[in-house]
C-alpha cells in the first residue's frame, strides 16, 4: 500500500479544516480534531482520517448538526444527561467529562447519558480520560444493525463495543475497547479496502452462509464474537445505549437513518466509579500487583499496550496515511 | 446417568438439614437452601444440590463461618458495602438487597460491595432479583486461578462471571449470567463426572496444549471465551471484584485458599441502575420492542430462557437428581 507520512499536527489541521469547511463550528471541530488525531497518534487508523469522509457526508446531508450546543443536565445525584444537539458525540462527551466526575466524586459512582449524538470514533477516549482522572470507567454504544443475534441470519445489532478503562500508578490507564462483534466493522472495511480476507466466524453472507470474503460480510451480516456469550454483550450494549436512556435501540437507529455514509443518530452510557469510596486501602497500587502478575507470564501483554507504544512513537515518528485516503480528503478540503 | 426424583421442597429440605448439620445457622442455612434449590428449580444443575459436598468441606474446615452475620456499611451516597463475616455469599447479598435498592432509589445507581465472603453459586439470582424490583443489574465475581490470562498459559483468572438482568413487563426479567471462560468450571466438572469431551477452545493441558478431555484441562488450565475479548473481560472482572472494592484477585485467592475443596474467600460487586431516573420515557416497554423484534427471527432466544422454562415445570415435575449425587449427599446428612 502507498503510504505518505504526516505529522500529529498536520494531521490535526486537516481535520479541523476539512470539518470547518462542511459547517462544523470551531468547538465541535476542535472536539473532532482531538478524537481524530488521538486515534491516529495510537495507530488506531480505523477511527482515524478513515472517518473523514463519513462524518463529511453526515455534515453535507445535514443529519449531523456541525453547530452542536450540547446541553447538560443532572437527572439524578448520580445521573448526568448530555443532550448532544445532534452533533457528533466528542463534544457532547467533553461537555458531559466534568459534571460526570463531579457526580461520581459526591455519591462514589454516576452515569453520563449521551443522547442525540452521533459516534463514529473509538469508546477508548472516554474511558480513558475518566481513568486518568482516577475513576474506574466504562463505555457502551450501539450502531446500525451490522452483528447478527446469536443465532439470528441478518443483521440486527450495532457492532456495539464497550470499554473499560482503570487507572494506574504513573502511567497512562489500562483501557480496553471491543467490539461485540468478533472483528470491528472498520476493521472489515480496512479489510475490503487492502483486498484481504477475513477469519472464521467473523460474519456471514446475505444467504446466512459463513464467508471470509468481507465484502460479502458487509452486504451479509457480521457475527459476535465468542458464540452466544458476545451476543449477549450485543444486547446489553444495545439495552444501554438505548432503552435504559431514552434513546434508539440498533434495529431503530437502521430504520431513521439516511443512509448517508455518516453515523446513525443515537446514544451512548458512561459510567465513572471512584475507587476511593469502595472501601479497598489502595485500589490502583492493588491492580499494580494484578498487572505485574500478568505480564511476568511470558506470552501475557495488557488490552491496549499496543496503542501506547504507538503513543509513544508517533509524536516523533509522525503517521501513515494511505495515500488515496489523503487523496480523497485533500478533494473534501477544497470542494 | 441413573437418576432419582425430588420435589424442591425435599431438595430445599434436604439442603438446609445438610447445611445445619455442618455448622449453619439456620439463617445461613436458608439463604443456602433457597440458592440451591432456585437452581434445581431452573435445571441449573451445575450451581445446585452438586454443590453441597464443597460448600460442606468448607464448613468443615472451618474455613468458611456457618454463623456468618454479615455487616452492612453505606460508605458513600452510591456505594453500600457488606462485609460477609467469612460467610457463603447467599446471606450476604440477601442482606445488602434492601441497601442497595434504597441507595439507587435516592442517586439512580449504586453498588453493592460484598467482602469477606464466599461465593460458590450462579451470579443471576441476585441480578434477576434486582430487575425484579425494577432494577438494571449486574453481578462480578471472581475465583481461584483456573483460567489463562490470553497469551498465558497456566491458571491466573477465576472463571469469572458476570451477570446482566433487564427488568420485563409480567414476566421474570431477562438475566444473562456468563462465564469469561469459554465453559463454566461447573460444566466441565460435569462433563469429567458423565465421561464427556468438551468442545475445542475449551482448555489446555499442564504443558498449555489443546485438549479436549476436561480432566487434562482441570489439571491444565481452562481458556477465555472469544480469545483475548473474554481475556479483557476476566481481567475486568478480576480489577472489579477485588482491587476496588479491597479483595483478592483470583491470583491471591489461590495463595490463601486452603483448598478444602470449597470455594475461596472473596468479594464480588453487584451494580443496580434504576431506569426510572435515566431519562427514558419508559425504559422497559421500550426493551420489550427489542425483544419482540428478537423473538420475531428464526433461531433466536433470549439469554437465560432455558432457565425459565425449567421454572416452570420444576414446580410440578420435580428435579432429577444423580443418584450417585444423592447418596454423596445423604451421606453428608447423616455423617
Amino acid at each position: 500500500m502507498d503510504n505518505m507520512r504526516m505529522t500529529l499536527s498536520e494531521c490535526r489541521n486537516l481535520a479541523i479544516e476539512v470539518l470547518t469547511r462542511h459547517g462544523c463550528d470551531a468547538r465541535n471541530a476542535d472536539a473532532m480534531a482531538t478524537t481524530i488525531t488521538g486515534a491516529e497518534r495510537d495507530r488506531a487508523h480505523s477511527h482515524g482520517l478513515f472517518r473523514i469522509p463519513g462524518y463529511v457526508a453526515s455534515l453535507r446531508s445535514g443529519k449531523v448538526n456541525g453547530h452542536a450546543a450540547p446541553r447538560v443536565e443532572r437527572l439524578a445525584p448520580s445521573v448526568v444527561r448530555v443532550h448532544g444537539d445532534r452533533g457528533f458525540a466528542p463534544l457532547a462527551l467533553e461537555i458531559g467529562r466534568a459534571p460526570l466526575a463531579e457526580a461520581a466524586r459526591e455519591t462514589g459512582m454516576a452515569a453520563l447519558a449521551i443522547t442525540r449524538s452521533h459516534h463514529f470514533a473509538a469508546l477508548w477516549p472516554e474511558t480513558q480520560a475518566l481513568a486518568e482522572m482516577g475513576f474506574v470507567a466504562f463505555a457502551f454504544t450501539s450502531s446500525k444493525p451490522y452483528l447478527a443475534a446469536s443465532g439470528g441470519k441478518t443483521p440486527f445489532f450495532g457492532t456495539n463495543p464497550m470499554s473499560f478503562a482503570w487507572p494506574r500508578r504513573d502511567k497512562p490507564p489500562m483501557a480496553f475497547d471491543q467490539a461485540s462483534a468478533a472483528m470491528a466493522r472498520g476493521e472489515v472495511q480496512i479489510h475490503l479496502r487492502d483486498g484481504k480476507k477475513v477469519g472464521d466466524g467473523v460474519g456471514i453472507d446475505a444467504d446466512g452462509n459463513p464467508t471470509n470474503d468481507p465484502a460479502e460480510i458487509l452486504k451479509g451480516a457480521q457475527l459476535p464474537f465468542g458464540g452466544y456469550k458476545g451476543g449477549s454483550i450485543a444486547m446489553m450494549v444495545d439495552l444501554l445505549a438505548g432503552p435504559l436512556i431514552g434513546e434508539v435501540c440498533s434495529f431503530e437507529a437502521g430504520e431513521q437513518d439516511i443512509e448517508d455514509g455518516g453515523p446513525a443518530t443515537g446514544g451512548e452510557l458512561v459510567l465513572a466509579l471512584d475507587p476511593s469510596r469502595f472501601g479497598g486501602e489502595d485500589a490502583i497500587a492493588h491492580g499494580e500487583r494484578l498487572f505485574a502478575r500478568m505480564l511476568a507470564q511470558e506470552g501475557v501483554r495488557l488490552p491496549g499496550d499496543r496503542r501506547l507504544i504507538a503513543r509513544q512513537e508517533t509524536p516523533e515518528a509522525g503517521i501513515e496515511v494511505p495515500r488515496v485516503l489523503h487523496e480523497k480528503i485533500e478533494e473534501l478540503r477544497i470542494g
